[in-house]
C-alpha cells in the first residue's frame, strides 16, 4: 500500500511544544482543582449506547460517533430498518456503545453505579478527552479535551462561592485575570418572568434572553412583546438587563424591584453569596448580568460563564452552574450538584495569543552529548547517570556523525547545552559544556559541574 | 428513563486512589523517558481506516473498533455486500475511521505525515489510550494504557544500550529491580537457522522457538525435526537454547559456534553491547536468551522482553526491539527504528501484588475545615487561601452538618487533618488542627501554623 498519510480531519497530532503547552494549562487546572480538594478520576471513553442517548434521545444520531459491534455480531444488522428509513434502529442494530461527547454523563453514570462507595458530596475533577461528530469546523474538533470539577450531593452556596474561587485561582495562575466571571441565577430569571407577569412558557422567555448576544437588546424586547401579551414593568426589565452589576446592584436591585420576601431563601443566598464575593479581594471580576442563560435544559440554580470580555470574538473560556437532576435517569434522585468546566483549546489559543506560555516551555532538551565514537562514549556512560540523576534531561547524538550534522540536530531540537567529551577533554579530565545560546563554552572538572549545577 | 447504569465490559472506571497509583506509574515512566531526552507527543485516538487497516489487513477486523460514519453517510450502507456476507466490505460502506490499537502505527502515520518538522533522530514517547475489541477476559480489557518510547532514523548500537538503561532505571524506580530483562538477536537467530541447515522457511522455525514456553523444549526439538530435513548440529543447538546466558556466555558461544566473522557487523556490535552492558552496575539482570522471538512480522534486530522470572504466571511487564520498515507503507523508507513499551496494568497488578506501592498514595486528602457555620467559615476563608499558596490541600465540608457526619466524612474520604474552627476558637484566635491517625488535637496561632507547616 502507498498513501499520503493524514489525520483525520478534525483530529489533531501535538507535538512536543505543543503538547507542553497543553500540559502547562492542564496541570495548572489539577493544582488548583487538587489545592481545593477536590480528586481526579477517569471513566472509559466508551459508554453504552442507552447510557449516552438518555440525555439526548435520538438527537444524540447528530454528533455520537457510535462503534461498530466487532465479530459475528455484525451479523445482525437490521436491514429491514435501513430499508424502512429507520436508521436510528438500524444503528442500534449493529452499534451497543458509543464515545463520549461530554465528561457529564459519565459522571451521573459513575457516582449513581458507585454510590455505595462514594461518601458524599463527591468532589471529583475529571481531564479527558471527549468525542463529537458535528462536522469540523476552524476551532472546532471532534476530539477535544474538557476539564471538569463538580460536586455532588450538597446545596450549600458555599460552592457556588467555590466555583468563582477556583475559575478566579485557574486564570490567575495562567496569567489570564483580565477575564471576566458572569454570573445569574435560573430561580432569579424565574421570578422575574413572575414578576412582569410571565407564568407559562418560560423557557421561551430564556430563549429569547439567551439571544440577546446576538439580536440586540431592542430586538428582544419585541420578541417578548409579541410572544407575551399584557407584561408589566417591561421597560424596567429590560433596562436591568441591558446592564452588567455588581453583586451590591443586583442584590438591591431584585430587593427593591423583582422579589418579594416570601417563600425561599433565595435573596439570602444570594446575599450570602454576595458578601463572600465582596470580601474576597483574589477573585477576578464578577459581573452580574441577568442577560446570562446558557445550559437551559440542565441548570437550575446559579450559573457561570467566563469569557475575555464582551468585545471579544473569542467565545465562553469556561462556565458552569448548579443543577438538580443529573443522577436522575439512574434512578438517584435528590443528588443537587454544582460544576464547572474549563475549555482547554480556547484558553490555549487566548494564551497563545497574548504570547503568555511561559519561555522556557520550547527549550526543554537540556544537554545533547556530542558523539565522538563509542571510546568515548562508555568513558562517560556513568557521568551521564549522575547527570541525569541530578534532573538534567540527557540525550546522547547516537551516531559518530560530522560535528555540524550533531549540532545542527542540537538547534533544531533547541537543546540548552552541547556536552563535549573527546579526546582533549578526555586526557584532560574534564568535560566541555558549550551553551548553545551564547555559544560560549567552558570546561569544568566532572565532580564541580555536578556540585554546582542542577537540571 | 430507569436503568441500572454500567460502564462497558471490558473497559474500567478508575476511582481516585487506583488513578492515583496509575499516575505514580506512569510519571515515573514518563520522568524517566524525559531524563534521557525523549520528548512527549501525542496522536487522536481516531485514525483513518486505510491508517490502521495498513499493518494488519483485514484481519484486523477482528480487533479493531470501527467507528459508523455520522449524519447522512450511513444511507450509503452497501447492503449487497452484506448479503453477500462480504461483511468487511459492508463495514467500509459505513466506516471510515476506526480507534488505534496501538500507539506504532500512529507512530508511522505521525513521522512520515511530519517528516519534513522533524530532525532525526526522532527520540519520542507517547503514554496513551488503545483500544482492541477482542473478547473482554480477566486482566484484558478493550481499552488500556500503552506507555511506548521510540527512536526513528538511527541504527547506532548505543540506543540498544539505551532501552535496556531505559527499562533499568524505570524498574529500579519502581522498586522492580527483581525484574529480568531477556534478549536475543534477530539475526543471531537467523545466523544459527542457516548454520544448521535451514535456509527457507525461517519464519517457521521462529513460530516453533517462540512456543518453546508453553510446550517445552524436547517437544520443540521434535517439531523442528519434522518440519526440516537434513539439519546439522541440533543437539548443541537446543542444548544453547534451553540456557540463559550472560552477555559473556552467549558472546563466546556465537563466536566459537554459530556465527562465521565474516559478512557483516553482527558480531562487533553484539560485542560492543556486551561491554555496555558489563560496563555498567545500574543495569539489572540481564539474560541473553535464543529461545526468545517475539514480534515475528516485525522487529528485524535486537528485541527484549521484561517479566518477573520464568516462574511467574504473569507475563511480560515490558518488551520491545529494533525494526527496520516502519514507515514504509507510507513512503518514507530506510528508516531503522528501535523502541520499547511498558504494560500498564501487568506493572500495576505486581506492583500492589508486592505492596510496593507508596503509602502517602492513599493520605491524598490533606485538611478538612469543620462547618460550624457560615460566620465561622467567612471568618477564615482568607487564611485557607494562606493554606492553600503554601501547598495544602484544603477542603471545606459544606454543609452546617452534625458533627459525627463530618467526622464520617473525613475519615471515609482519608483526610490527614482536620481544622476546627468555631466559636472559642475564634474568641482566642486560634485554630485548631486535630490529627485523624492519632487522634491528638493542637491549638495553633495561625501564622506560626504557616511558618512552620508546608503541606
Amino acid at each position: 500500500m502507498s498513501q499520503k498519510p493524514s489525520n483525520p480531519k478534525g483530529t489533531r497530532d501535538f507535538n512536543p511544544l505543543t503538547l507542553k503547552r497543553r500540559r502547562y494549562i492542564t496541570n495548572t487546572i489539577r493544582s488548583v482543582f487538587a489545592s481545593f480538594g477536590y480528586n481526579e478520576i477517569e471513566t472509559p471513553s466508551i459508554e453504552k449506547r442507552n447510557t449516552l442517548y438518555q440525555k439526548y434521545g435520538s438527537e444524540g444520531d447528530k454528533f455520537i460517533f457510535n462503534i461498530i459491534n466487532s465479530g459475528e455480531k455484525i451479523k445482525k444488522a437490521d436491514i429491514k430498518s435501513f430499508n424502512n428509513e429507520k436508521y436510528n434502529d438500524f444503528i442500534s442494530s449493529i452499534s451497543e456503545k458509543g464515545l463520549r461527547f461530554d465528561l457529564t454523563v459519565p459522571l451521573a453514570r459513575y457516582v449513581s453505579q458507585h454510590q455505595s462507595e462514594i461518601t458524599f458530596p463527591f468532589k471529583r475533577f475529571q481531564i479527558q478527552n471527549v468525542w463529537r461528530a458535528d462536522r469540523p469546523q476552524k476551532g472546532r474538533y471532534q476530539e477535544f479535551t474538557q476539564c471538569d470539577a463538580d460536586v455532588i450531593g450538597s446545596n450549600s452556596i458555599m460552592l457556588e462561592y467555590e466555583m468563582l474561587q477556583l475559575f478566579s485561582d485557574v486564570f490567575r495562575k495562567l496569567k489570564l485575570d483580565s477575564v471576566n466571571i458572569r454570573i445569574n441565577h435560573r430561580r432569579v430569571l424565574n421570578k422575574i418572568a413572575n414578576h412582569i407577569g410571565i407564568v407559562e412558557d418560560f423557557n421561551e422567555f430564556l430563549v429569547i434572553i439567551d439571544k440577546i448576544d446576538k439580536i440586540g437588546i431592542d430586538k428582544a424586547k419585541e420578541e417578548v412583546k409579541n410572544k407575551f401579551k399584557d407584561l408589566r414593568n417591561l421597560d424596567e426589565l429590560f433596562e436591568m438587563i441591558s446592564k452588567k452589576m455588581s453583586p451590591k446592584t443586583y442584590l438591591n436591585n431584585l430587593k427593591s424591584n423583582f422579589i418579594d420576601h416570601d417563600d425561599d431563601n433565595l435573596l439570602d443566598e444570594i446575599e450570602t453569596l454576595s458578601k463572600l464575593i465582596m470580601n474576597d479581594k483574589k477573585l477576578i471580576n464578577i459581573e452580574f448580568d441577568l442577560s446570562l442563560a446558557r445550559g437551559l435544559e440542565y441548570y437550575t440554580g446559579l450559573i457561570y460563564e467566563v469569557s475575555l470580555g464582551s468585545d471579544s470574538e473569542i467565545g465562553s473560556l469556561g462556565g458552569g452552574g448548579r443543577y438538580e437532576n443529573l443522577t436522575e435517569a439512574f434512578n438517584l434522585k435528590d443528588n443537587s450538584g454544582i460544576g464547572i468546566s474549563f475549555g482547554l483549546d480556547r484558553i490555549y489559543h487566548v494564551i497563545d495569543d497574548k504570547n503568555l506560555f511561559p519561555k522556557d516551555l520550547s527549550l526543554n532538551n537540556d544537554i545533547l552529548v556530542i558523539n565522538f565514537g563509542k571510546k568515548y562514549l562508555i568513558e562517560i556512560f556513568e557521568k551521564i547517570n549522575q547527570l541525569r540523576a541530578n534532573g538534567w534531561k540527557v540525550s546522547i547524538y547516537p551516531d559518530n556523525n560530522k560535528l555540524s550534522k550533531q549540532f545542527n540536530y542540537s538547534n533544531k531540537n533547541n537543546f540548552k547545552y552541547a556536552l563535549i567529551y573527546g579526546e582533549s577533554e578526555s586526557e584532560s579530565n574534564c568535560i566541555k559544556i558549550k551553551d548553545l545560546q551564547s555559544g560560549s563554552e567552558s570546561n569544568f572538572g566532572f565532580e564541580k559541574f555536578i556540585k554546582n549545577f542542577k537540571g
